[in-house]
């Protein structure tokens, strides 16, 4: 059984703004879960590399989608390959009536780990179907699973979640006393990663599952969701 | 005088999917722009760190906020300090009848670089200019501008743009075609950074400034925003 929190490392204490860090495990994940995607960090001859990806959490394992061609992928084989894997949600830009105190709220995790190479059958089956359930609960079990084939072209990385920190921001402006009275606006202006409305591919007969995000301005959607909007108009 | 594309490198040259990729500038400048904050990927030790952080673009120059006591500023100061920032947009999920063909939508630019501490104040200054026009064009001119302590507390780094990769995928669900007639529902689910209603900070007095983003979702503000939206409210 793991603790409530996750240990402080030099890694993981920052500099700074020590106030927005915290490291409980059930914080972390319910950032990770909600986040669609995420930024893998690993390093090449010295050199960082950034790229994004899709992720799943089961329990205390991070899984990160790959091709087994792709260059993290190969360079986990073995040993592991060391990595940082980062989730972000910006949730609201701040404006204040100052330029310094301009920001953002935000959630974010910043995982340290070794990633390796799920080699178990089972456990990369069951890693696809946290990937595919990411889209909606429920969704592996109606879509058609891999055949051998094409569980064997795909490459999944496993990241135990050992080491982490939370770092976030919440509120409205902090601007300094003498500039409350500036003529300028300030306030929060929320942020939400927002679904538009489900565009089914041509020949689909069935409805919009039950599963999948609602959309959250049905009154406007998207522009570019009009055209293609409800069954069978592609 | 730039060229219109990056040149491609060894770094910049991807191991798979080589058709997602291209190397216009003007399309890295677009993500970049339209993305209101990115991930700095350096390395500590040999390790792996990703942050997310703002950032602005003025012409081949990225800038990235910081504070002068944050690590990857202190790590930047003399050479300057290796990084890779990458910038990502999430444009949808693609269901396909197969668990195989699962996918998104996105748009991402990788940049590699070296990114120095900014020292001449004009240069500082009007990084941060571009950052607090970040929340809408025309924010700077509507808001205080620093004083020189609040200008020395502040750190920006440079990056110049030389050498970056665009990745994105478009489209609909890429089914096999021995899977079109399967009985699951397939396509695609826009997602969108939607700004809701403006919480306006207590005592403000003015009216939300037209440079700021429209709430997409008039008709359904966010239920965060409710309690709060509307002028003098808090």
């Amino acid at each position: 059984m793991t603790t409530e929190t996750f240990p402080t490392t030099p890694r993981t204490t920052p500099h700074r703004k020590r106030d927005r860090v915290s490291y409980q495990r059930a914080t972390a994940a319910a950032i990770i879960d909600e986040a669609l995607y995420c930024h893998l960090g690993f390093v090449v001859d010295g050199e960082p590399r950034v790229l994004p990806t899709l992720h799943a959490r089961i329990d205390d394992t991070l899984y990160l989608h790959g091709s087994t061609g792709s260059g993290p992928m190969l360079a986990a084989r073995g040993a592991g390959l060391r990595v940082c894997v980062t989730v972000t949600h910006l949730d609201a830009l701040v404006l204040a009536r100052s330029w310094t105190h301009h920001s953002v709220n935000y959630r974010s995790v910043v995982v340290h780990g070794v990633a390796h190479l799920v080699t178990n059958e089972d456990e990369k089956w069951r890693a696809l179907a946290a990937l595919v359930d990411k889209v909606g609960n429920g969704r592996s079990a109606d879509s058609r699973p891999p055949t051998p084939k094409e569980l064997a072209e795909v490459a999944v990385l496993a990241i135990t979640l050992r080491e982490a920190s939370v770092k976030a921001r919440l509120g409205g402006a902090a601007d300094d006393e003498e500039d409350l009275a500036l003529p300028y606006w300030a306030g929060v202006i929320p942020l939400r990663l927002t679904p538009g409305r489900p565009q089914p591919d041509k020949g689909v007969r069935v409805p919009v599952p039950a599963y999948l995000p609602a959309s959250d301005c049905d009154a406007r959607p998207p522009a570019d969701a009009r055209v293609t909007a409800g069954p069978d108009s592609g």
